[in-house]
């Protein structure tokens, strides 16, 4: 048993595991295909559980583009406004014939001090204009050292490009079975370190009798690997301990197994630990399989890892 | 026993700790409610023990927008009295009747190159006000690098917002009791790796029967976890090795009964190890209770995780 | 055996691990000299397996500065040719008899508005162009978000300059012998905490008799240091376990013997992880020799490290 | 004996540790009181080990400085001069009847492109100086993206603040003694998970009687502990496997006795790792006295440290 005692572990012990152990026929999937978790966190409060940095680095690149642009303009919208009301004798170069047009100049001088652009075109001359610009200037550095640095922080935020084979396979091993996946790293630099972590969970019953979900955390036959250059077979040799012990592919979905997988490694680009989780259902599973390498070294002698063939299997004989 | 030898672990041998093993009835909680420890550092030297990063990323907002807006304008009325002092004709444009309307208009030049917005309006055209302009550009750059570092800084600082149940349970577990309390992550993401340690502390006397604090790390059932999508109740197993075992609430409450929570994980946001610590006191003890499940499957088949119910619990039978 | 599972344990339970287990003659060496892995990925799509900021981060100074200034000029040879289509006479101070003087003005125009330099000496004042001009300033400043981040990020990046020997010796080791090379970083910091790994792979064949490339993970005598201030000879104390046991030179060059290392270490100056990658072959193997000591202390009393001696041997008398 | 293997564990094996055995009267300290190491690397190249970040980031305030203005300086010397020979008719708005004041006017409106302030009282008005200008501002950003970035790279860099008593001390423990130091960290924050790994080094002669110097790995008491908000005594208690044993102070300068400290925690307001190193030499040792408490509880109930009296200490009777 690995040391990091999981998830599953727990739920051998009879404790509340913060997973529901009551089975739901209409249970969604707990992991979406995206690695995300497929829980809602509701509160009593508006924004009890929005942190603004987590949500600025997490919401999709459409919604961050709306909020900074509508940031942006709301800020310039507010700053002419203010501008306007001012008096426009103070703005030096400003130009219009009618109140709109005046506005509209008032908009686009506070873009160019919003934005330290400044072309003096229009200009303050007068004292609250000249304070409102100063004040301005200073709040557009600001309010861009919170743009600029989160379109960085997006931009540069780990992430670990993993790609799973559609299927688990159930695979000759040994003079026994195992249950194999096989993973690849989709980016061009190589994972240092990765540690595999595998869950199962499925339909059981509990000490009264009564239908209940059971998790347990499999062993694998290897855990952790120095390098990830290439692609890894990760493998649950089944044994008399394991939930699949002889189970046919018929009653691993009768029990509606699910495998849940966390990958840890460390990305030398990113210079961070990255995370990988990943779900598999029941339908996933194929019996007596094993998958074909991926991979080959061409005439030059430089191996070639195709990743579309990362997956790919071919059915072999296997007694039972 | 944990392999992570803790602050209790050292009193048992009888060592100094650091912490204070003489009984004060008055002593102050030792860590407060927001996670950081309630003790004070003095030194001989007036400034000695802050550090400027540290100072800029811990103050308060409020603290933090006068400290920044205080230098940004200090710093503007000493650059424009200079220029005043270099002599108005060296800014051409630069109009003003009035010995402090000029001064104003020597800081509003002063804050457009500061800022680097530069409208132009007011320009220099001598060559001291040359030089001074062009070093003030060059510390107005270097400036906002900190300002708008330290705002990116304090804005992306990894925070662990975990919600700790009010109380603390003994609850029934297997044969015996166990000391429970729940945790959930305010934050929609997940955290990685959470580990947990407790300790406690209480009055006791010590081998001369003179009256000392203990400290003691509890055993717990669970101390770590792969993932924390929802709430993880964590347990005390309470068994003759605990300062807990066969206590009943009134003695917890007479020997002043203290619980340390330490909690560390990952944050796959701020691809970041955040730490939370947290601290129970007799007073939040609950005897015979167990905790009610915080989340529910809705009708479409999601788990919802109710953070205002994390906490709730119910009384139960317990035998003595 | 290290807690360390490597790529080389899970040969030896006779799984796929990622790396070609057949023997190709001319089959290139799979770590670069530069650390990188000779490793080609492929995959159906045309950039499937790109990450924008892994390839901004990773690629060379030279292709960086053509992308970055490639868009530089791209983007505001757009932005030139929309305000020239907006019309000239929305810029106020334009010059040029010709259309392409126009249109290089207009261009002029761009740059000042993106890089938020804003002289002033053109400058809008249509409604058309000056919403043009808002957005290119926005554009410009978020734009350099990206450009001055992946700049620093490139110039900030953790690098582990280690210099390792140029050849791997067999040297006499108390009774017997190990398999040595030595390492010293290059930089004046120091590097905490250095793990080393070491793995062997041959020409061998499986148990059907077929011939097949076999990989073993080498004790070392010491595989962690708390400090590396100096250079670090990593030995692999050759017992019977080792494949190395009572092998000649001849017969390492016969099995095509390679070696892969793997550093890691923590740089305090970088506050990051790095690692280290290496590979010996065969023919850098010498016999019957021993690593000079690369250091000595100078009239002062100063330990001098020379980096230029890293590496050198001397042949020494060796039983057998 | 710790999981840890150091630099001290690796001598015990007869090997090269990197650090030099012979016995040097006037060797230096190994470790500056400031922590870095006191060796100095050479190489055949000039600049061979100097990498640009770890180079700007660790130099003095005072070289820094010099290194970012001289930087800022001649680069708007250089692009002076180059505008001064494209001709200063494409630069409107600049005056001057001398030659050296027309180029100072070209340096100042440089020094107006490169910080992008853009004043536009000098403004290029042809073809050569706007693409001069167009490139000088792009520079500019860049250039301040290093300057900037390094600057908040400094400020925001990693440090470990921490006081170690002036003094150890060969002190009562249970039935024998310990060699016992304390140390406290000066910043107002916490270091969570804080480890000691203690060496210590002295003349003694190898198995063919020769003078060497030998390096252990001592025990600790207590070598983790969670939390870090106050003082910590690191104790060696010193058993018959212990080089201290049964040395007086007298033995222990006359084999130059030397201890390496090195601490590792987390900084929770940096969000990283940080490492200290230490050395005491044998005139550090005091015997037969123990640490006096450096905190008391004030009349509020709350707890302070005094960092002054970190490392106060008073005599103790001790047997023999």
């Amino acid at each position: 048993m690995s040391k990091i005692r999981s998830i599953i572990d727990r739920m051998r012990e009879g404790q509340d595991i913060g997973l529901d152990r009551n089975i739901h026929n209409n249970r969604q999937r707990t992991i979406n295909p995206d690695g995300s978790f497929n829980i809602k966190k509701v509160t009593g409060k508006i924004i009890g559980n929005v942190n603004p940095y987590h949500w600025i680095i997490t919401i999709s690149w459409t919604k961050y583009w709306i909020v900074i642009l509508s940031f942006y303009i709301g800020m310039n919208i507010s700053f002419a406004t203010f501008y306007y009301f001012i008096g426009i004798e103070q703005l030096s170069g400003l130009i219009g014939d009618t109140i709109f047009v005046q506005w509209l100049n008032c908009f686009f001088f506070s873009v160019q001090c919003f934005t330290t652009v400044g072309f003096g075109g229009i200009h303050p001359i007068g004292v609250s204009a000249n304070f409102v610009a100063a004040f301005e200037s200073f709040a557009g550095l600001m309010t861009f050292a919170i743009s600029t640095g989160s379109l960085y922080g997006r931009f540069s935020r780990p992430i670990s490009r993993i790609k799973y084979s559609e299927n688990i396979l159930i695979a000759p091993y040994k003079e026994g079975t195992g249950m194999q996946f096989i993973v690849a790293s989709e980016l061009s630099s190589a994972l240092m370190e990765m540690e595999a972590t595998v869950n199962v969970s499925w339909n059981d019953t509990n000490d009264k009798g009564l239908p209940i979900r059971k998790f347990q955390q499999v062993k694998l036959e290897i855990d952790k690997i120095a390098m990830f250059p290439m692609s890894w077979v990760i493998n649950h040799p089944i044994d008399e301990e394991s939930v699949l012990y002889n189970r046919s592919i018929e009653e691993i979905k009768a029990i509606r197994l699910e495998v849940f997988i966390l990958l840890k490694g460390f990305d030398d680009v990113f210079s961070q630990i990255i995370y990988n989780r990943h779900e598999f259902v029941a339908e996933d599973f194929v019996w007596g399989a094993k998958f074909s390498k991926p991979f080959y070294v061409d005439e030059s002698g430089k191996i070639i890892l195709d990743l579309s063939k990362v997956g790919a299997y071919e059915f072999v004989q296997m007694s039972k």
